[in-house]
């Protein structure tokens, strides 16, 4: 076995990219060298700065270049409401819709005892501690809605019944734009269950 | 407009793969962030290796680290074999096949005069030199059967036809595993021109 090439290493490299096959990590490394070798750069330089700067926030556990996030240190948000997301990636998409003002926390995965992931994997006790601290007037649970999302959360719920926190958890229904005679009946039995009066 | 942080900075770099829109990006830099660090070290690595010292084959102009490529220095090629390609991915694409053991040359990019690209940017006086300097006998065609690989083609077999080598293109046709019924009438056209006795 002979030494692989610096373009085999790259196409390696390339691959440890989510969605990232060998034909796309070939068509991203040949990109580069051919026509994208200023990209290329900033994209080593940003990769390097961000995997050395990018910590977790000591809040909330969001990916944060500060010991606090924007999001923990904004004064304009309301301290009343905090709302548990399994990802940094589910702030982005919370924050987008631009309906909610509280505060996050990041458990940074969900439950799962068979891959050995318990309760002070995903944060439950850092958790814990800052429902102590803070009067949180409600939480909002925001898991995904798999099985092991589903889990989590009423792990976190029976959890925390005995705080003076209101907990929820976000409504599952029907998605909007949706067509009923295409969504599972899964969706559809908790859209009957969780249906609300027009008023 | 606030400096934008360094999951920003390293969202947007995402973005000059091919492929790659903003969820995929923030997907990418959300994963090596949370997931692989150490997979992120390896990428920024191999870019900035590759990038610095991968240059262009001086003979067939494919990517190399070394003056001339690994293919145009094996002294096990088919010295008398010529095939021009579009780009250095579809040599990795026809060495394959297993099917063909002579040299390359890689035009990077096609003739389309719209852009501005004409017979220079695409190496064709190197080719000339080439084609002057080694005796083949037969050079095969082997770019894209699109409109502007077809005109390349058309254009090189012109620029070379006082040549004493054979100039070929690559068969058109049916491909393996198709259904003709959903062949378009353009391909089948060429397949019934093409068609050959069975011996």
């Amino acid at each position: 076995m002979t030494q692989p090439t610096l373009i085999e290493q790259l196409i390696n490299a390339f691959r440890c990219l989510p969605g990232v096959g060998p034909k796309s990590a070939q068509r991203m490394a040949f990109h580069i060298l051919q026509h994208g070798r200023s990209n290329g750069k900033i994209l080593a330089t940003a990769l390097e700065q961000a995997i050395t700067h990018v910590k977790n926030c000591q809040q909330c556990r969001t990916l944060s270049e500060t010991a606090l996030c924007n999001i923990c240190t904004n004064p304009l948000r309301d301290n009343s409401l905090l709302c548990i997301v399994e990802s940094p990636a589910d702030i982005t998409a919370i924050e987008q819709t631009n309906s909610y003002r509280g505060l996050y926390f990041v458990l940074l995965g969900h439950l799962s005892p068979l891959d050995g992931i318990g309760p002070e994997h995903i944060g439950l006790p850092q958790l814990s501690l800052l429902l102590q601290n803070k009067q949180f007037q409600e939480v909002i649970i925001a898991t995904n809605p798999t099985v092991e999302g589903e889990a989590t959360a009423y792990y976190i719920a029976n959890m925390f019944k005995n705080n003076s926190a209101k907990i929820t958890r976000l409504a599952h229904g029907v998605p909007m734009g949706g067509e009923l005679e295409y969504i599972d009946s899964n969706t559809l039995h908790r859209a009957l269950n969780g249906r609300l009066a027009i008023n």
